[in-house]
């Protein structure tokens, strides 16, 4: 068995709630800790267990909220304490990604790493392992590297990534610069996608050298990389605290696309290993339902209490969190998910709509539900 | 405000579940046991209120299982112990009326006995005590009479009356003869009668002498009618326990629509008075959906804990039981019964095959949410 990747540490973000999945999906347990495949375990671990013979035990960071903190610490008792970094407050993934860059770099200044979303789906780790590989090879040469995914039909919820010219990197074949992103297109474009073999889905992992990474966010976002370095510094001392409250919440919000790849790839300093795994974001109940009916949408899926669904003439998905008989009857697509206080009832078609839900319930003040 | 129908007496079959309302509906509090229509009060206490003024508290009759007993004395306190006929084990409405019209017929051999679903919806109460008052007379002159409701679209949910020529009784200037009884057409059939307004629905509201009835079972059924006049006779007795057990569970299983009201047509002895209040059987919770939402089919009708649903782009009905939050998005015609222990999700065009769901659940063993 090949042993970790040298110099590689791995960083997951454990911070946005996924509120789509509500009302699975919670302030107090986001989807990250929940197990929606029916792995048996929650979609973190699943992360840590995939990354860990990348990296060993003592090399995976993750960063997340306050209230998180000690759900995160059950999940992966074998984490190193100070491996936990906390946000005081949601500030977006280049927050989040630049402070562990920031931190492990003034740790040990050579090293690579790569961040994975604690909440994704992935299977056939062997390809993940091999990309990654591949990925951090790139990373050592001083670019920034992101894992594209080879796309399975023309879907509108991802981003793409253009692969253009194939590199010669030692240690990573497949390797292609990029020629650019795309943000989620419309259907028309996902189909031209689609059709050309040199888009990827942008599955949001980057892998780069720590102080690559932060020249870069430098180069953009000045001074949100004086605000991440001014805290790293502090970090593994007695300011930490003080240091966090009072520069923290005045970081900008910005997702790492804007404030890193986009501009890297403009330079030519993106690369992208195709990714040949099963990869899934498992971003809406329409996702989370295509993923367990495993190729079989004529099934009605069931996440859950299986022995207390009654299935009649329907298709979808039923998540059971309770010990409740459910029956549902001749609706096609349909998505039910029963929790003890809440219950939400939809079809594939309208499970990104969810998300108004939880704005609703904020409205009036059902805070107890989100 | 005018009194009591002289000689007249009502009589409330309170039996069926109601399957095709389960999980509302159960064996433990079936149909009749609930306020399917927010109105405030049971089925079967909107039936006794709408009868009062046409009986006096002292002559009505409830004829229930003995499992409900107990709840049809709490719901109509006002009841006389000895007009609640418990019936040892369900055997259709003709055992059930039969029995009413048999110990009445003991009682008070003059008898005019009417006979109520305790289930069913009716609004407009004016005109229905106008309908019974004038099948009261048509029943005085020996005549079976029915009250039959004009159509208010093609369905298929309901059995038809053709009236035939009127009749010419003292009290009730729209009396006609029945020409036949026609049972649940396929749709052409029914928009053919919807459109021909000779046709009625049948609300399965039978009112006459009860010697009348008696001799027309005894005529189509005499062993049935054999086992109900022994049971009667004993039934003011100490002798009625016995004669019960021994007799009732032989009686045979038939719908008094075959065994009195069919026949009777078929000899001219069968009338019907047009009913001119709104009626609804509220079979299913399609036929509920539609009551609740009193013509306005583009909302979302919620029957219990209003401020509890949110409703996202979707019509049809959620009735809430519980305490929990219920969000629907996207779905037309839908139907959610949220309960303590069981939750059923449909739509308005598969309300009909909820009863099937009962069934599997029956071959599962689940028989305690039934």
């Amino acid at each position: 068995m090949p042993g970790p990747i040298e110099d590689f540490y791995a960083v997951i973000p454990a911070g946005g709630i996924g509120s789509r999945l509500w009302p699975l999906s919670r302030a107090e347990t986001p989807k990250f800790l929940h197990d929606l495949t029916g792995a048996g375990v929650s979609l973190l671990r699943s992360t840590w267990d995939r990354l860990l013979p990348l990296t060993g035990p003592e090399r995976i960071a993750v960063v997340t909220g306050q209230a998180h903190e000690q759900k995160v610490e059950v999940e992966l008792p074998d984490i190193l304490e100070g491996n936990v970094f906390i946000e005081s407050s949601p500030r977006e993934s280049s927050a989040a990604i630049g402070l562990a860059a920031a931190i492990l770099q003034r740790r040990e200044p050579d090293v690579i790493i790569g961040s994975f979303a604690a909440d994704h789906h992935i299977s056939r780790t062997r390809a993940f392992e091999f990309a990654v590989e591949q990925a951090v090879a790139v990373a050592r040469a001083g670019y920034i590297c992101t894992i594209g995914i080879p796309p399975t039909e023309a879907s509108v919820g991802f981003g793409y990534i253009q692969k253009g010219d194939e590199m010669d990197v030692d240690g990573a074949p497949m390797a292609a610069i990029v020629d650019r992103f795309v943000e989620k297109p419309d259907l028309e474009t996902a189909r031209r996608y689609y059709a050309d073999r040199s888009f990827l889905w942008n599955a949001g992992m980057f892998i780069s050298r720590a102080d690559v990474l932060l020249a870069e966010l430098q180069a953009n976002e000045p001074e949100l990389h004086a605000g991440l370095m001014e805290i790293a510094e502090a970090w593994d001392t007695g300011r930490r605290h003080d240091v966090c409250e009072r520069v923290w919440p005045g970081l900008k919000k910005i997702a790492i696309d804007y404030a890193v790849a986009e501009p890297a790839a403009d330079k030519g300093r993106l690369a992208v290993i195709p990714g040949h795994f099963d990869w899934d974001d498992v971003g809406d109940f329409a996702s989370l339902a295509k993923l367990i009916s495993d190729g079989h949408p004529e099934n009605m899926s069931i996440l859950g209490q299986n022995d207390k669904v009654i299935v009649d003439e329907s298709t979808g998905l039923v998540v059971s969190q309770t010990n409740r008989v459910i029956a549902v009857v001749g609706v096609e697509g349909l998505i039910v998910v029963d929790t003890e206080d809440a219950l939400l009832v939809t079809t594939s078609e309208h499970a990104q709509r969810v998300k108004s839900v939880v704005g609703a319930l904020q409205e009036r003040g059902r805070e107890s539900v989100l």
